[in-house]
């Protein structure tokens, strides 16, 4: 079986003819280039496209004692929907590059691909082309997304307004407890062991994160979200994207930060305050922004209904662009950090951390 | 200096806003997406967007004895406006990722970047983003790259009909030659040692390949180009990939299979058949297609009064899925090879080949 027969076993079968073409592939893997137009639903509606890349380096950001190689799949995809989410689009088409080393069995890629193609179902993305090499000893997924937004709606970092509500739309830390027990296990658990664990979520979240496309599209339709990005270097470093790129002050108020039960429980029990992981954790995926003090309310009210949580958790001043954390006894400035929590919790340093540009 | 001000270094600047936003960028670098549209010209005009990806992997594709960092940028961009080029299409935007090790300094990075920039100009093509990741010990590099072409007029490589004649838009081989020389050199040698050899033009031709978007497009724009490739894994493998995805007979007839001189005189004084670069050797990222025999005159005429070369190199036949070698006395099978050069000039296996999906 040659590389390409390979590939044609990985991918071929996965999304039928008209899935694909619904999603606007006019041509999909096998070619040079993929053909695409808007997916349906967009017709007549002029429609801006949104391009992102996101890369999984083995060793500097999952390694195969904490994730499985479906897992792997699932959230190389899963971080590019999410940068589509931060800008309020809608995911449309992915293309993957994977360089493998022969360690990497035909069989141990073709899990890689059950779950990259699980993401693109529950998102509803065609996948339409890629590239796959060999490497020389750790695996490189990279995986470029496009999406699309009505023209002139897409949600920017640098909107935000004195007066602005900050929000998240869900809990943070989970990741970062999730990797930390992982890491903390004496060998990769099964699935039923943790399962039966309370850091049975925890490890969920780390493996498989929950982007939310919906959620940044209700956001960008209301037009009073001014400011989005998704929480993927930790909720402090995303902040601070916020304030500087919107030239703004941004207070976080540690009371209206919210903890998962689970997440809490699990960073007490082992002696860490969970509020690190909360700020510094990274890779949740949900989405922080600002929006107008005047529509929280019910921005927040129709998020809920469609199932995806909002917390407010700061405001947006004016004044030098930074960003505070208000304890309830008062403000301190709160340190950027934006480590990458894997590196950090192998002992690395932050060069590891994975930079959009 | 962080990760974030490294990456503004090796990119701010580079491309000023008014060149952006004539191809379409309404947001660029420093987001968690680019928004883009169209680029200019092609407005009113229904298009189709072109999607390519393609990845370069330290010791896999190359290695710093045979590339410069500044080569490395050129080549990973110009192999994906290749994939443009052989759809018919006219490149737009790329994103690019990169994964170095500690090794690569921020010089360095800022060398590779030049080589992407220096082809992004040439080719007009608008860099909107990537990612910058740490990897453990070898450099990986993907690039995505945009293209437009007007709606339909896509060229697949399934296209080619009976009675098309086949062409190629260049000499075959350099590339494969350019690298043998590199790798026989005792070190790497510098630029004027090069230039002063005859090798010079092989060097160049793998270094710094030319792909031929405007090629494609007024191909493209004949419509009766009906398949289309670029030879990115020899000349063999190609006209295999358009036989099989086309369902014909392709022949080749040795005699009109472009060499080029220095190449020729380099091959013979290495002892080598010039016939095996010319089929077997990859990268040359000319444009090999087929097109209505009764059209092949005049489209070679209107490439060559835009100094493109246009070569027949044989015919399009009905029968069985295959390729065929004419050399004067008769035909005979000609093998798909398709090995990846650089892998065999190292005696590594053929799995380390390049495949697009």
């Amino acid at each position: 079986m040659d590389e390409f027969e390979r590939i044609r076993r990985w991918t071929s079968g996965r999304q039928s003819p008209q899935w694909l073409s619904a999603r606007g592939v006019r041509l999909g893997i096998g070619d040079d280039a993929a053909v695409v137009e808007p997916p349906q639903g967009a017709d007549g509606e002029p429609v801006q496209w949104l391009l992102a890349v996101d890369t999984m380096v083995e060793t500097v950001h999952f390694n195969w004692r904490t994730m499985s190689e479906a897992d792997v799949g699932y959230k190389a995809l899963a971080a590019n929907i999410s940068d589509i989410a931060a800008m309020g689009g809608q995911p449309a088409h992915a293309l993957v590059s994977i360089s493998a080393p022969a360690a990497c069995t035909a069989e141990r890629m073709t899990s890689l691909y059950d779950g990259l193609y699980a993401c693109a179902a529950r998102y509803g993305v065609a996948i339409v082309g890629g590239d796959t090499t060999s490497a020389p000893e750790h695996l490189v997924i990279s995986v470029t997304v496009t999406g699309t937004v009505p023209a002139g709606r897409a949600v920017p970092r640098s909107g935000a307004k004195p007066g602005d509500a900050v929000f998240v739309t869900g809990p943070l830390g989970l990741s970062a407890a999730g990797l930390h027990y992982l890491l903390a296990a004496p060998a990769r658990p099964g699935a039923a062991a943790i399962e039966a664990d309370e850091a049975g979520s925890l490890v969920q979240a780390h493996r498989r994160p929950v982007p939310s496309p919906e959620g940044g599209r209700l956001l960008a339709e209301r037009g009073t979200c001014h400011a989005l990005n998704d929480v993927s270097d930790g909720a402090a470093s995303e902040a601070w994207e916020l304030a500087e790129a919107s030239g703004v002050s941004i207070v976080l108020e540690e009371a209206r930060l919210p903890l998962s039960g689970s997440m809490a429980r699990y960073a007490r029990r082992q002696g860490r305050d969970p509020l690190d992981w909360v700020l510094y954790g990274g890779e949740d995926y949900v989405l922080m922004g600002t929006i107008a003090a005047d529509d929280a309310e019910q921005a927040g009210a129709a998020l809920r209904a469609r199932g995806i949580p909002f917390y407010r958790i700061g405001v947006v001043e004016s004044g030098p662009s930074g960003v505070w954390l208000d304890r309830g006894g008062g403000r301190a400035p709160l340190a950027k950090g934006g480590y990458n929590h894997f590196a950090s919790a192998t002992g690395e340093s932050d060069d590891d951390s994975n930079d959009e540009i």
